[in-house]
């Protein structure tokens, strides 16, 4: 009995079929005796086809007249799923993101919500219907329709979770929940019961998709109690919350990330300031660099090497062959077959040699370690790519045997 | 020089290359020096697509959730005709009925517009933009989405024209103007320069279905001058307006109407009343009766015939039949094979012996009419469907030779 804020993606309301489930799995939290506000995204592949229609009229299209276009997805999947909580005998009333009072800021496309005003979404609980809330969408000052970004449906829900003091705010996907390692690759990976914000958050950075990491972030800043489970099996997920005691266990998770490409600088001078040079360049460009690794210098020379996204790898190594044409040194070499492995856990910051039970796993699987980075709860490692699954595996039965 | 209202239907923003096309007309009229406002339906079959969605999650939705779900539509073309627009190198806005002022009553899916409020699309036009506009949809006391009804969108241009003062409202469709009979049936069929808003009232009531009929009473009621003009062909269309000097024509239109049923109450009672009792009846139920014929009286029993339109052909049948169960009667008889052929003219007021010359075309054309029917600027007759060529080619000939 309270106010339970559920949200389901586009592939949850796909198609008749899964609108109906979803219907379904509201009701039945309705009539447990609650009150419930869903929040939707576009069914499947809506956006993307919204996305391709306006290419094939203006590749350069402004933001704005495209977040006109997209937040037409969502119209049609609130007023969908409306109709089958309806077919079902349940009052319920779908809301677009204005009328359910998301205020953002005016940058269209990846506009951020300054407040959610509830008001109307609180009057028709007290109707007693089912509040249907068009996820990823708002409203800027200029009265014109914004977008969040894509996963922003996750953060419209926790949003309003925060603004209502809701008592839990469910994610709904196409997961059972948070694993320790990805499920379908490594055999005995298991659901974890809980995770605290954090290590859900370096989890996410990681590649383990589950939750867009900003809905993450405003969960921990109010205090909003995450689930993540799924919404075609009928089961308990995780629990993302402020875990106080944890269950014991060193890490909560082991993660892979292919989409990222390795740079290395050779021979560039061995000189102050250099590393400044090439980072604030690509600081310039909004490239984020991750891990780091600076050779110790020789003969006046050193090697700089760092890893970038897959989604910047051009832009990048064109900064790179800039810098080396007008500071000097060898040559720029990159390398995509490389992933990122990571282990992620609240216990590392209180237990020694976590990092090293990490390392001898990887050794015994006859795995060679190219990079390796640190923090105070997560461990990576850059490998060849095609050791990565081994590499995965090898680690998850190092730490949950 | 000054501010036009452009409407463009669904099948004009079918795909891109024909959104591309009202882009070009839209920028020319621009490029002429004037205001532009361009009203906009769903592209072709959206709408049709939306209900076929809804229907296949809940036959029965509420109307307010279909409202939610059709309004998406315009809100997809309205954007991307702004696409298209900029990518002329034009500048443009698009606003979706709420943003652009409209203002309706409470009810769904037939909304009426009580007022536009005008202010954002002034303001945007004084900043220079080619303003889109969603039409047939606007917003209730309520904040919710509201549509006017199949045809809407002629009407919101019409209300914007009337509440902006346009110097012109031009409705862009599939044909080139108003024609005095069908010109793909009729040979010598040729488009008016002007036709006057009771002509076109009668014209589109006798299903010559080129303007809507509310977007026509609106015309005239606010004294806006129409266009009707196509989308495909550059070309002047038919002007619609309180014309003082007709063409010295008699009549302005030769139209054809197939969607009709004829039915006749056979050997009901001869008494009082039974003319109110019928009719009332089928009023009751919002069906609209047509031409109406009674015979006289022959041993205390009396036949009444009447058309309806096909839409509300099965349950006016079934009413006729509760009626003769209830008052008595030998039988309810019905025909569908059966079509309305009418001339339309301001000059039939003035002028004698219109009638007659369409009487004696048909007579000369061997066509047997079933029923007449005649108001002050119309001549209407009942035939077999199956003549119903025939007989427009022999009016027309009679009146356009």
């Amino acid at each position: 009995m309270g106010l339970i804020v559920q949200k389901f993606g586009g592939s949850s309301v796909a198609n008749a079929e899964r609108v109906l489930n979803v219907a379904s799995i509201v009701t039945d939290t309705y009539k447990s005796g609650n009150d419930v506000v869903v929040v939707v995204s576009a069914q499947g592949d809506t956006t993307d086809d919204l996305i391709a229609k306006a290419a094939e009229i203006n590749p350069n299209a402004s933001k704005r007249e495209m977040d006109m276009l997209l937040t037409a997805g969502e119209q049609i999947s609130i007023s969908l799923l409306a109709m089958a909580i309806e077919s079902l005998g349940f009052p319920s009333v779908s809301l677009l993101g204005w009328q359910a009072g998301f205020k953002t800021t005016s940058s269209y496309g990846t506009a951020r919500i300054k407040k959610v005003e509830s008001e109307r979404i609180r009057a028709e609980l007290d109707k007693k219907n089912i509040v249907i809330v068009a996820g990823f969408q708002g409203i800027n000052k200029y009265e014109d329709m914004t977008t969040l970004g894509r996963g922003g449906s996750d953060t419209s829900a926790v949003a309003i979770a925060a603004a209502m003091n809701a008592d839990k705010c469910q994610i709904f996907t196409d997961v059972e929940g948070v694993y320790t390692a990805d499920p379908r690759k490594v055999e005995n990976a298991r659901k974890l019961k809980e995770i605290n914000y954090d290590e859900m958050l370096e989890l996410a950075t990681l590649g383990a998709q589950v939750l867009n990491n900003r809905s993450v972030e405003m969960a921990k800043k109010y205090s909003v109690e995450l689930e993540v489970l799924s919404s075609l099996v009928r089961k308990p997920g995780t629990i993302v919350k402020e875990v106080a005691n944890m269950e014991k266990m060193l890490i909560s998770g082991v993660a892979k990330d292919k989409d990222i490409l390795r740079i290395s600088l050779v021979g560039v001078p061995d000189e102050p300031g250099i590393a400044f040079k090439v980072f604030s360049r690509l600081a310039a460009k909004n490239i984020n660099v991750d891990i780091i690794l600076q050779s110790v210098g020789r003969d006046g020379k050193k090697d700089i090497t760092f890893t970038v996204g897959s989604a910047s790898s051009k832009e990048a190594v064109a900064l790179m062959e800039e810098f080396i044409a007008s500071h000097g040194g060898e040559k720029v070499i990159s390398d995509d077959k490389v992933a990122k492995v990571s282990i992620v856990g609240a216990g590392m910051e209180t237990h020694a040699g976590v990092a090293a039970k990490m390392f001898e796993a990887l050794y015994e699987a006859q795995v060679n370690i190219q990079m390796i980075s640190t923090s105070e709860i997560k461990t990576s490692v850059l490998i060849n790519v095609d050791d990565a699954d081994k590499a995965v595996s090898a680690i998850h039965n190092e730490f949950f045997k």
